[in-house]
């Protein structure tokens, strides 16, 4: 199959949905999705019992269903699935999404059935994903087999690939309130045909990803898993994260989408030996696709660090030496152009701690232009009560952090990430002056651990 | 001095503040924040200009204080703190909270002008908190010579102790979005008399405080450290981050509180000695004392979960295992329990894996029920299109989580804490389902990290 096979799945002409129900349960609000986001002329539902659902005509089998349609999404129960692909093969469609349960992640007679279902597509020359899962997302084609809200069909530069379609459904809900938007995203379920190399290789080729973003309970074959981590993480980040590192956790792991998910070592060694990036927690994915999604690579391992909290500064420092970034002296050249217009009592090093002072943005400059720094991290922290009375005075953001967003468009090179401690409006203004191209954490060591995670990923394409 | 005397800091009968000033600037609150927490008739403002300021006459000279008063907020410039505090002498004042910087912290005459200070205090007996500090809260007595907004004073347990008043501040700005509520805080500064034994000693005998925060850049005096923690952990839970871990972290809180704060090594022995849990970053001081401030201490190290995603019961399960919890097998009794109303498809082990299922409350009442459990970790999961299609039409978080405060209250007596992800309204949803006593995570690392470090406490203090 060519990698424009795997694209009818993310821009079908046409869809056929067999199964499509009336009562609430799984699926139901699938057409109710695809009308919001302009399917209507383009959406057939299928069900033996036809008449009329959500104001569509209900087709009585796929065979009645009109030109053009290259994708079906089925949600029939298990037991009529295989039969169900025989008469989506007749009607011509080569691509099919299975989203029903009850394959082999239920074990017995589920083995068997998944198996027929396989049998079914090789004989007949189709692609499937699936069984269990919940399909596809694309945003820029606004099409979608899953259920999601408004604000995920934002478009943004991030692939979503992950095994469970409950896993990518949430992620789907969350990422954006991080402020980060998803271009495609698949769930992969059992894997009965297409798997997570067969998307990576696809998002490799797709221009609108960014970064790849992958949840993974094993690997359906390690070999080429490698294989293709090697071709595709080195072209743009793969960021990874696999569970199942405990042997109590592979076990939990078994029963859920009948992943055999090996020792971890193995996985780690793929890891290291291609450029895969491996989150070590759910936080941690976010925190750093986050991070890769939007800057730059760093040259080297050098942080500058502008801070209006000394403490925040020396936790922020602690976590880079932790993690392996370097906190290097100011240069002289910096140096002096902060402390021109600093107050007295300000420790021109680094990290800079420019206090209640207005040189926050200064330094932030400063920093970003000298060529003894690889990436600057600011923290931004101001009580509350003070923001709330001084904004309440005509004061903005602006007046004590600067145009954070303008300052990023000025100088583009180098990582660039915010941290904003506080109240919870504190850090929403924070993030307004921001903007989309720099991300704001609301504590130092994820940030941290973020910009080393993509010092390591430079260092292993250079 | 004894336990009484730090009373006073905290529960004054009358306070006069030296040096208010009538221009916004460092201070410029304090007078408006006292008057909303009803201390009008109590505070007293002092300022050689005399007049009027925020609708209070303002006294010439702290003689001219009437009675009762008890405590003196300096916020003069450093310079004439010496002077200022032989006046408050004179008037019979014994407790002074010196917000003012410029002693030691700066360096150079700084550190003469501090010694100074100290020098005046001990010929005079008085206690002195700070200098380069905010001081205190209570919010029991509603007290506070610090400007924070009004949801910080609303009362709990936990108690802080921190060097750094900004960071005090923010730490207050940020707590009660996490459902954490503050008995008493206090920020030390330059630590020119009280520090951070003195506090541990006061909030010790205090009955409401239950958990005890501490951010430590260095201790003042390290055998008193280790002999006040040995005291003090093994009563309430002193959860402490101390920062300077990194050789460029140290030299970094050098410039800042002017404190040495010494080879990591030994603040690890201290630590590993007494009782104290040392969080490693500020996120998990956080949530550390979200779990110690409302759990039951667990009889062992066996962890129960119950999730409605497949996928995240792992990720949780493996970051048990990586932590040194057990997953065990579910008890007899428990699956059967479980397994009475369960759909065919379910999984019923550990962890209970729920699936879309409404086995959600029986199988966390199943688990905080089960002898062969110690905490339980709930993980709510359900895509937010779902979830506001069915509670449109009627449903609530009830009816698919249970009603998880009033499981807690019929099951008491084991930690128990539940992980929400997904949409922001999701978790508000699941936050009002579990009430105050069960903290709510929104990614299951961190809860499990925190009943971890609660595990630990407990093994220790067996």
């Amino acid at each position: 199959m060519t990698i424009s096979g795997m694209d009818t799945f993310f821009n079908p002409r046409g869809v056929a949905l067999v199964g499509a129900r009336s009562t609430p349960g799984f699926g139901f609000g699938i057409p109710l999705v695809l009308r919001r986001e302009g399917w209507d002329d383009r959406l057939y539902l299928v069900n033996p019992r036809g008449g009329e659902l959500h104001g569509y005509s209900v087709y009585a089998d796929v065979a009645g269903v009109p030109d053009p349609v290259d994708l079906a999404i089925v949600v029939v129960p298990a037991l009529s699935v295989p039969g169900v692909l025989e008469e989506v093969a007749d009607r011509g469609i080569r691509h099919v999404i299975i989203e029903s349960a009850g394959f082999a992640e239920v074990g017995g007679d589920g083995i068997a059935l998944q198996e027929a279902a396989r049998e079914v597509a090789a004989r007949r020359g189709m692609r499937i994903i699936g069984p269990n899962c919940v399909g596809v997302v694309n945003t820029s084609h606004h099409f979608t087999s899953v259920e999601v809200i408004e604000e995920a069909m934002l478009g943004g530069t991030t692939s979503i690939i992950a095994q469970s379609g409950v896993f990518g459904a949430v992620m789907l809900d969350m990422l954006f309130q991080y402020g980060l938007h998803v271009s495609k995203a698949v769930t992969l379920g059992n894997r009965m045909d297409v798997d997570e190399c067969d998307m990576l290789d696809y998002l490799a080729g797709d221009d609108a990803t960014r970064s790849i973003m992958m949840y993974l309970e094993g690997a359906r074959d390690g070999r080429r898993l490698k294989e293709t981590l090697g071709r595709v993480a080195s072209g743009k980040p793969v960021l990874i994260l696999k569970s199942g590192r405990s042997e109590a956790g592979r076990q939990a792991t078994a029963s859920h989408t009948a992943s055999l998910s090996g020792e971890d070592e193995i996985y780690e060694a793929v890891f290291r030996q291609t450029a895969a990036v491996r989150a070590g927690s759910l936080e941690e994915l976010v925190e750093m696709t986050r991070v890769f999604s939007t800057q730059p690579m760093p040259r080297g391992s050098r942080l500058g660090i502008v801070t209006s909290s000394g403490s925040l500064g020396v936790l922020a420092t602690d976590a880079a030496a932790a993690i392996g970034l370097e906190v290097p002296p100011l240069s002289e050249g910096s140096a002096d152009r902060v402390a021109e217009a600093a107050p007295g009592w300000m420790n021109v090093r680094n990290p800079v701690d420019v206090g209640p002072s207005p040189q926050f943005p200064v330094a932030l400059e400063a920093l970003l232009g000298d060529t003894g720094v690889d990436m600057v991290l600011g923290i931004a922290v101001l009580p509350y009560f003070i923001f709330r009375e001084v904004t309440s005075r005509g004061s903005t953001g602006h007046t004590w952090f600067g145009d954070v967003a303008a300052i990023r468009e000025r100088h583009p090179g180098k990582p660039f990430a915010i941290c904003a401690v506080g109240h919870s409006d504190f850090v929403d203004r924070v993030r307004e002056l921001s903007g989309p191209q720099v991300p704001v954490f609301v504590s130092p060591e994820p940030a941290v651990r973020a910009l080393a995670a993509l010092t390591r990923y430079a260092s292993m394409l250079r």
